[in-house]
C-alpha cells in the first residue's frame, strides 16, 4: 500500500501515523521528494481500512498495491482448487456441465429433463425453486415444494443438485441440496454470505450485475473467512450500456479470475444473453477461454416455460452442444494463462 | 402492450394466443400489414409476463407501452404522497434534512451529533449500526447495541431515527426505529422487500448501483403490494465508467421519478460522491432540481470516523449548508416538472 | 414503427399526421382502445425521423419495429458478404489472421515482423502510422513515412496492408494501403465516413467504446450509402464499470452482429484487454464464437515497443496461437446461429 | 509516479531503468521491503509514457500520482480562467446563458429566436449548421449556408455566435464564428484538436459520451499544447445503463472539474436529458452546483423543428427559466469547493 502525503505534512500527525502503522506490524519506507513525500507500506495490509487512511488530514491519496483478499488469492494458494459436488469434481482441468430448467414446474418436467441432460453428459442438475423476479406479480417459484421435486429427480438419476437460496431463513430446506447458488442480486447480501461461511456445502457464487472482479472475490472471501473454502465463481453477464442483449458476458473474466484466484469459474451463457440463439456461441467461447464449466438452461418446452423461456434451449440442442463443447475442451485445455 | 408477430404466423397458434389474452380481459387490436402483423393489447397488462409472450413461436418481439408497476405509478395516484416519520412529513413541498454519522460509535458521539444537527435544522437522525462492508475484515457496525444508542439520542433530542436493515432476522431490533432503510445492495433482496411490505413503518428504499428507474419502482411495488404504502425513494449514485467519484449522482432521477411516481424522493450526496468536498454542491443541486430532502453524513471527527470518514462533513459545515439549502428551496419550490 | 397516441388526441392534428405519413407511402393501422390509441406504421420507415414523430403534441411514444439501417441489414441481404483484400478473402467461412505491430517503428522492425507473422499464417499485415493517443505528449506515429515502410514490407512479403486513418486529409497517403481502418474514436466521425463511402477500398470499421450494435451498423450504413459496400466490422472492447481490463470484450457481438448484418466481423483481442496474457484466451473465445478473423498485435520486442507494448505478443507466441486457432476454427465452423 | 517492481528484479535491467529516468530529470526514491520494492518517481512525469514503463519485464505495476495534464491543471494555474467571447465573459463568477435552436433552419427562424433569447438574457447565440446525425438518412444541417444565416442574426442582435465544427476542412467557413464547438463524438478527434490549437478563437469542448474527466482534460491539453488557451469545458451527459433519459447528466463533473482545472465549465441540459420537461430542473441543478453557464436549446416551434425537437423549450419557457437561474446564481455563488 502506498500513502501519498500532502505537501508539508504536520510532523506530529505524521509521527502518530507511523507509530500506529508499525504497531500493526507494517514496515514503512519513506520517499521524500522536493515536492512530495510518499510512504511505501510493506507487510500484510489486508486488514488496513483504506478509507480510514484516506481520511487523515495529512494524506492526499492512498493506492493499494496488494489485493484486499487473502483466502481467495492465488498468490497465497498457487494450486487450482478442485471442489467435489456429489461424485463430480469442479476445477482441475475438468469440464463440468450443469443443466436443467430455469424453474422446477412439476415432477414429470424435472425428472424428464434430468434424465435427458444426464444422457447428454451433464453431471449436475440445476432448477430454480426460490425465484428472484423483478416484479411481485411474476411467478415466484415452487419454493420448498420445488426442492422436494429436485430430490426426486436426484434419486432417479443420481445427479447432484444445485439451486438458489434467497434468504438465510430458507437454509433449513437445503439439506438435500448438493451445491447452494447465490444469485447475482445477492452477491453483496453480506449476512447471507456470512451464514453460508458456516455451511459445509459448495457455494456457487454469481457475480453481481455491476460488481468488479475484486468485489466478487471479496464476497468469496466473506464465505471463506467463515470457514467454508468450497466456493465456485460464476460469471453471468454484467450490465452495460448495450441493451440489445440482456447483459454483456464478460469473457475476459475467465482468464482474469484464474490469474487472481485459485477458485474454479463457471459461465452462465443463458442469463447473460437472454436469448437461446446465443447460448451455443457463448458456451463455445467460454470453454475456449478456459472456463471450468457451464450452467445452461434446458427445457423440454421452452415456449411454455413458466419463466425465462426465451433463453432456454431444448434437450436435443443441448446434446449437440455438449458434444461440441467436449471437443473444444480437448483442443484448448492446453491453454494456460496463469 | 404491443406484440409484433413473425411473418405468416401459424393460424392455430395465433388463435390460441388471442383466446388466452381475451380470457385475461385484454382487448386485442390487429394491424395486418403486407409484411407484418401487429397486435395492440389494451387493458390491464401489468400481470402479463412479457417473457412468456416473447417466447412464443409466432412472436417476433413484444414492446411494453404501459409501466409494469401500479401502486407506485403516478398515473393511478396523481397526488404527491406525503409520509409521516415521527412528527416530520416527507413530501408535499417540505424539505426534509436527515443527518447523522455513517456509523454509530458511542453514546457520547451519537448524542453530540444528534443535538448538533437538530440545532442546524435536521428533523430526522441517521446512524448506521448494521453496516454492509465490502470486506469481511472491515468494521461491521455496533449492530443491536447501536440501535440502543440511537434510541438514547432519540429520547434526548426528540428526533425520529432511521437506520439500515440488512436481513429479515434483524427486524426484531427495529421496534424503536421510525424509518427503516433498505440499502442499495439489498434493493433487489425480494424476500426482505416482501417482509417489509407487512411492516407498519416508512421504508427508505435506496436505488441499487446499477438499477434502472423501473427496477427501483418495481422494488417499491414489492413493498406496496404487501400493504405498506409508506415508501420513500432514495437516489445515492449509480455505477458508471467514471471512477474518479465513487459513484455518479443521477440528478435527473429527481424530475423523472416525480413524473413516473407519486412517492417522495430523497438524495444521498455523501455516498454518491464519496468525498466531503462534493457534499455541498451536490446537495444544492439536488434541492434546486426538486428533491424532497437529503440524507447527509455528519461527523464531529470525520478523520477518525470508524468508516466512510472521507465523505462526512463537520457539524459547522452542515449548519452553513442547511441555511443555503433552505434558501435554494424557497427560490425553486415553484419548479414543477410533472 | 408504432406510434402510441396521447389520450384523446386532437382530431385535426391526427388527420395532419396520417395525411403526411400516407404521402410518404406508409400504410397506417389504427388500434383504438378505450384508454389508448395505437398506430401501426407499415412500409419503409427507414427514412422517418423518430425524433420528429416523438415531438408531436398528440404523440406519447414511438417504438421502432424495424431496424433503421438497410444496406447493412441481413434481412435485405441474407447471404454473407465476402470481401477481398489483396488475395485474401474475409468472410464466408474463412478465418483471417491480421497481425503486426501496434506502431511501425523502422524498416527493419516492420519487415522482420511481417515475414514472421506471414510464416505463422497471417494473411494481412497491420501496423499503426497515424496514432490516436490520449496525450499530446505521447508518440504520435511515423505518419506518411510509416506508410512508406509498410509498403516496403508489403513488397517483400506480398501481404496486403491495413492501417488507420485519422482525418480525411490523410487519404492521399493511402494509395498503397489495401484496407483502411477507422478507429473506435472515429466511428462517429461522420464526415470521414462519408468520404470513405466514395473510396474503392475495404474499410475495417471499429466499434466505438460506448457505441451500440445499432450505432455501429448505422456507421457502416454511412459508408455503404455512399456506394462503398466493402465494410468489415470490428469489435475491440467496450467501456464498462470494470477497469481491471482496459475494456470489456463483448463476445456476444459476434453472433448478434452476424444475425443483424451480412457483413464480416473481426475481433481485436489486443486492445480490448490491454494485456498480452489475455490475447490467447480471448482469441480462442472469438474463433469459437464464430468470428471471421482476428487482428492481433505482434511485436518482436514488446518491452521496448514505442506504444502499447503491454498488449503485444511475441512472434513465437503468435505462431503457437495461430495453430490453436485454426484447430478451434475447424471444430466450430459448423456453428450457425443465424 | 510510483513503480512497483516484481519480486527480485534483474539488477542490470533495474540499473538501466534508473539511469534512463535520471537522464530525464526524474528523482528516484527506493523503498526496499522484504517482499516488494517500490520506486517513487519525483519530478515532471507528464512526459513519461506509463505504458512503456508498465511493459518492462521487471515492473509489476505503475501508479500515477500526478495528473498527466499541465496546461489545463489547476495546480499550475490556481486562478480561474476567464474567457472573452465577443463582449461576454465566461468564467470568474459570471453566469453565461447560451441559447438558440438545435439547427439553423431559415433566416426568419434564427433571427426571431436570436432576438427573443437576447431579451431573456442570453449573451451568446447557438445554432447547429454542421449536424452530426447517427443516420445518414437524417437531416444533416444547412452547412455553410447556415453560418451565413447565423451571421445575419449576429449582426441584427449583436450576440456572438457559437456553432459546431465536424472536420478540419470546414474551418474556412468559421471566420465570423466567435466560439467553435467540438461535439462529444469528436472529443478525441485528435487531428481536429491539433488544428484548433492553432486557431485564435475560444473552443467549447464537449465531453465524450464515455470519456473520463481525465480524458476530457487531456483533450483540452491537446488544444492548449498547440497554443490556444481559450478552452471552455462542456458536460452534456454520459452514457450509462439507464436508457430512460438519453444520457445521464453528471452533475458532480462541475465541482470536480473546477477542482482539477482552472477552465470554465458549461452545462448542456438539453442533450443530456433529451426531453424538454427536464431542461428546467437540470438547469437549476447545474447553476446551484456552480456551473459557469448553460447552453440551452430554444425553438419557437419545437414540434416542427428539423431535429432534436423533443428537447427544445419555447422562448417563453426560456424567459421564465432565465429569471429563476439568475436568482439561484445569486444565492449560491458563494459556493466554493476548490
Amino acid at each position: 500500500m502506498i500513502v501519498i502525503l500532502k505537501k508539508d505534512p504536520d510532523k506530529v500527525q505524521l509521527e502518530g501515523l507511523t507509530t500506529w502503522l508499525k504497531a500493526k506490524g507494517i514496515e514503512i519506507h519513506e520517499s521524500i521528494g522536493s515536492s512530495q513525500t510518499i510512504l511505501g507500506l510493506v507487510g500484510d495490509t489486508t486488514h488496513l481500512d483504506i478509507d480510514l487512511l484516506s481520511a487523515l488530514d495529512i494524506v492526499e491519496a492512498v493506492r493499494r498495491v496488494q489485493e484486499p483478499y487473502k483466502n481467495a488469492n492465488r498468490k497465497f494458494h498457487p494450486e487450482d482448487t478442485v471442489i467435489k459436488v456429489g461424485n463430480t469434481k469442479i476445477g482441475g482441468g475438468n469440464l463440468t456441465l450443469i443443466a436443467g430448467p430455469c424453474s422446477v414446474e412439476s415432477e414429470e418436467q424435472i425428472c424428464q429433463i434430468a434424465q435427458s441432460v444426464k444422457e447428454s453428459g451433464a453431471t449436475i442438475l440445476r432448477g430454480g425453486v426460490f425465484k428472484p423476479r423483478t416484479s411481485p406479480y411474476s411467478f415466484q417459484g415452487l419454493r420448498d415444494e420445488g426442492i422436494r421435486l429436485l430430490s426426486i429427480a436426484k434419486k432417479l438419476t443420481g445427479l447432484p443438485i444445485v439451486t438458489e437460496i434467497m434468504d438465510i431463513s430458507q437454509l433449513s430446506y437445503f439439506d438435500d441440496v448438493d451445491m447452494i447458488q447465490v444469485g447475482a442480486r445477492n452477491m453483496q447480501n453480506f449476512e447471507l454470505l456470512k451464514a453460508l461461511g458456516t455451511v459445509d456445502k459448495p457455494i456457487l457464487l454469481k457475480r453481481g450485475l455491476s460488481s468488479t472482479y475484486e468485489e466478487l472475490l471479496m464476497s468469496a472471501e466473506y464465505i471463506m473467512a467463515g470457514g467454508n473454502d468450497k466456493v465456485i465463481l460464476c460469471e453471468r453477464g454484467i450490465r452495460t450500456f448495450e441493451t440489445y442483449t440482456r447483459n454483456t458476458l464478460d469473457i475476459a473474466s475467465i482468464p482474469v479470475l484464474k490469474q487472481l484466484s485459485h477458485l474454479p469459474i463457471i459461465i452462465d451463457p443463458s442469463h447473460s444473453a437472454g436469448r437461446c440463439a446465443l447460448v451455443d456461441p457463448l458456451s463455445c467461447a467460454a470453454v475456449a477461454a478456459g472456463a471450468d464449466g457451464l450452467i445452461i438452461e434446458v427445457h423440454n418446452d421452452p415456449a411454455h416455460a413458466l419463466c425465462d423461456g426465451p433463453q432456454s434451449i431444448r434437450p436435443d440442442a443441448f446434446d449437440t452442444l455438449a458434444k461440441k463443447l467436449r471437443t473444444i475442451h480437448e483442443v484448448t485445455k492446453a491453454v494456460d494463462v496463469k
